[in-house]
């Protein structure tokens, strides 16, 4: 059994990570910790865990973690993973971080998130852990940097598309719709009941630290810089991102063509399911799963792209675990099917 | 035209008031405050205002705008109230108080708020805002203690079988269920989205703040010391109170028999809507409005009475203007149909 | 008194329409009607109105209706309007239709309606009524075609840009979303709470009918073909709506400047609040207001621009209210403030 | 491996009974029936099972289905399961009955379900499908009526105080409140997201068609007649069951000597988890899986007992397949943790 630790036990990332590994059959999770005022067991701090999991939520102390897990999954703020990542690292120890300070160049990270980055070194062996693209690099990874939930979803719903060079790369619009749980579990009046029930809005419109991961990554797909405009919204909703993606074709092609290209590309990836022209996803079909859901459209020369994920599974803690799979040799859908 | 103050303004009762004044015909708002970064329009601080009213929400300051204002609104937290209150009392100002400070007898208050009361004199001459029980006394009121919102719900719905000797006095038993407006716009953990959406719970069972308030009122309603149970509850929506009320008949009566009570106790009283034996109260009949919706049904000897108000306008700022509409010789409706 | 009538008046527009000419002084609501089971007061059928609006609501009798309103609400499904309000324009009475009935050239709407168009000799005589750009001619209109919910967020939202040629033509692209009452009350298994609540989905991606009333309305302020790309989306909320439109500019400009141009085109429109630089509406802020909120953002030669409105208000009733008000010569905003 | 069919594998609870058997490891789903306009794979009817479950729904064919099945379930409407489960019966196949129609007293189920029972001779033998209970009888049944959500939620919350004789058997009082897939997937205008959302009402009050089924089981608790008062209200919230319910004691007890009796009474039982006292459940903390929480609070001589469930789940779905593992020798908790 893989000796499993999670850092930031109380966040929604962490304890979607301790559900889902809950019921995988190759590991034990040995650690937890998070900031607390008191060591109890996770299932007080957290009822839903009654009956499931007993062991103790602890302070953070990562030197003593390390030496009681083969792998820790960080789930922790922006700038904090990079403090802690290292020691885990130096004890040996696999990192699954799902913060965003392993995902970017250094200079484009201090640009975005305000730091400058304090663990340049290690930065440079991070995985980016997208498996539908990287599947053999993560394999390798001794620090896995988890991917941002609306980057998962608009990377799987363009990358097809743009890898075959079927659309124009300097016209991308990624139009996306979050739950609430992706702004995580703290105390922030924006984030209260009735500021977003019954409301809708954007937010960091073409401003999002999101937007670079984006770029980055699409970048590497096209072989040459890619830049998005892409525009995130809030939505009175628990989970689930949707992306409405909108391109420009570069030649004439139906709609049943980019299902067949998408599928192509997707096929032998566990997580995506592209749907058959005339049926698009919605939100519904993958809470609580770690599907990606993919529909299209094709509208004279646009192709307009809907990408469904659960920003807390496949967007973050699903994603995690099936990267942690790929690494250890666990089946990549172990835990999570 | 009566000049008007609201101290609190950004809470969601403060912004409530303000709302509701705009609308009507006999003030002028002058003073508007809160603790705030910065002194700007309302308008910019809550852009629901934007075209309609966009004077200066201040920092406090309750000498200075004691001298702007005929009358005061304190939509301001518990032990707040009562050392800004004074002031304006002082200045020969008068002042309608949304928090708990003068509802209370100075002992029952100590025990439940846990402070001592700071403003015992102004406090014996405190009127009990509910109009459908003190019209008179309200009339001639300096200092007006707004109803909470749980015992506006829970003492209309009992008061008129109470007053008639028609139940079992021992045995009351109130089940509240509020919105998540009634907690206020507070970061508070427990108040985000996540938190509340798609969940439902009790809390502070039979230990509510608003229980003692509740049988201090029903009390002098019966004439003797009545105890009831009370369990409030969360709900995941932004506004209204629906009480669900098990009382004990003493006599045999008919559903129609309480309508007809219930009916005739409420005969003139504006804002109570008695509904037809059949015929049940919900929420959302009442949002947005300042009425009191009640439903009764008879069951062997129980008696079961639903009673529904919003939150923030009857349970709150609607109950606010009623009070300063009898207060200051206006109809009593105006602004509030 | 103004004698007005609303047909549907149990529909969520025709309610709305009813709640809004409540508080308006210049008219009287001398007849409702709806497809019900029994004639009954209104305030039976939707109790929200009890103690505000006792008159009876009859099943339909356009004959007998005519010869008791000077003015018509017409709050019914597409393709029922056409076939009522001739009764009403040949009894010389005023008609406010809320329906698509008279928005659209025939043969588009013979193509977007699947029926052939009924009452073609009236469609010539109606006016759109969009009072931001069709002021002059609503004054004088019969007949009035009152503008889509969805039309109404998007069209307010290009057209400044638009008509001042700051953008291409040929690259208009709409995400909308909306909340569910703009489905209208009526039994369909899609509609039901749980397959909305906590569920997100696009539909009838660039094939919903508004999009041919948008393309008509853009293509009149151009002065040539327009044919934007228009995807809605279902949000878990009862009302509101919130449109991000992306453009391209053809001449370099700052958010600034964009937001000049849009005050400049809205001066003295009080419906439309165009929002400084650096802030963008939501829609909590324009729920159960007649406003249109809008706010632009420039990044490089992308435009984008959010609109929001209430669906039930601005995109529906509040508009048929304040173009009743243009046709009969009341305040624009009689009612509506 | 156990074969196993669904009837109705549409409906709310038909897909949880298969979302459930497919983490099953005991048992193969063979057969799945609804009522449905075309012949196809689960899959395309209800995308969630895309990747997961493939077969065929076909139209309702019992005779042809009980040929391939060792084990149904149906998921039918009160009424139509005493005409199916017959077939299954005659052809000696095991039968869990999610419907009322094998929970009460011929007599008392045409009084409350309005029809004559068509199927007395197997309803002597049906087996009343609450584990904690009857598990003895449930690993004998042939024919299992699988309990209410409500009654499930009451009848676990009361029968540990009632068994023990430490309430008053004439005062119980169950005030319920159901997230909105109580209701069922059906076509209802009551049941449309606008009616529901920010509303909250009480309905059926004290007649619902649960109470005469809490009281039969209760009654066999208690030895003695049992008629409780049962108020149930809808919660705009898709699932969850939280019932406040209101006890006398009969003699003297703290709150912690209750929670001991409660521990004691389901000591053993893997899906009650009982609260220490002070500490109350909520809906969030079941809502997924088959726990019932249990949570009490004295006050006075008052008891207050707080028990939620997920109504789908240990309300439903969840506790057929927990009664299946009981009928078959699998472990009880087979598929539910």
């Amino acid at each position: 059994m893989l000796k499993v630790g999670v850092v930031g036990a109380t966040g929604y990332a962490g304890e979607e990570v301790i559900n889902i590994l809950i019921r995988h059959k190759g590991v034990e999770i040995t650690e937890l910790s998070a900031i607390i005022d008191k060591e109890e067991p996770i299932s007080s701090l957290l009822p839903v865990f009654k009956g499931k999991l007993d062991i103790i939520c602890k302070k953070p102390d990562p030197e003593g973690m390390a030496k009681n897990v083969d792998l820790v999954f960080l789930g922790l703020p922006h700038t904090v993973s990079m403090k802690i990542a290292p020691v885990f690292l130096k004890a040996g120890k696999l990192v699954v971080d799902l913060s965003a300070d392993y995902r970017l160049d250094p200079k484009v990270y201090e640009k975005w998130y305000g730091v400058a980055h304090k663990d340049t070194i290690n930065l440079t062996q991070a995985v980016y852990g997208l498996p539908e693209l990287y599947r053999d690099s993560i394999k390798k990874a001794r620090l896995l940097a988890n991917p941002g939930c609306y980057p998962t979803s608009v990377i799987l719903g363009i990358a097809p598309a743009l890898f075959e060079k079927a659309i124009d790369r300097s016209s991308i619009i990624a139009d996306s719709k979050s739950g609430a749980t992706g702004a995580g579990r703290k105390a922030d009046i924006g984030l209260i009941f009735c500021e977003i029930n019954e409301n809708l809005k954007a937010y960091k419109v073409n401003e999002h630290q999101h937007k670079p991961e984006i770029n980055t990554i699409l970048s590497r797909v096209a072989g040459e810089d890619i830049n998005i405009v892409f525009t995130p919204h809030l939505i009175p909703m628990n989970r689930g991102i949707l992306s409405t993606i909108y391109l420009k074709l570069t030649r004439s092609m139906t709609t049943e063509a980019v299902v067949e290209l998408y599928k192509k590309f997707y096929h032998g990836k566990p997580f995506v399911r592209v749907y058959d022209a005339g049926k698009l996803p919605q939100v519904r079909d993958v809470v609580g799963t770690n599907f990606c859901d993919i529909g299209v459209k094709v509208s004279g020369s646009t192709l307009i792209v809907v990408s469904c994920i659960d920003n807390l599974t496949k967007g973050a803690a699903g994603q995690a675990v099936q990267n942690m799979n790929l690494m250890c040799g666990f089946d990549e859908t172990e835990g999570l099917m």
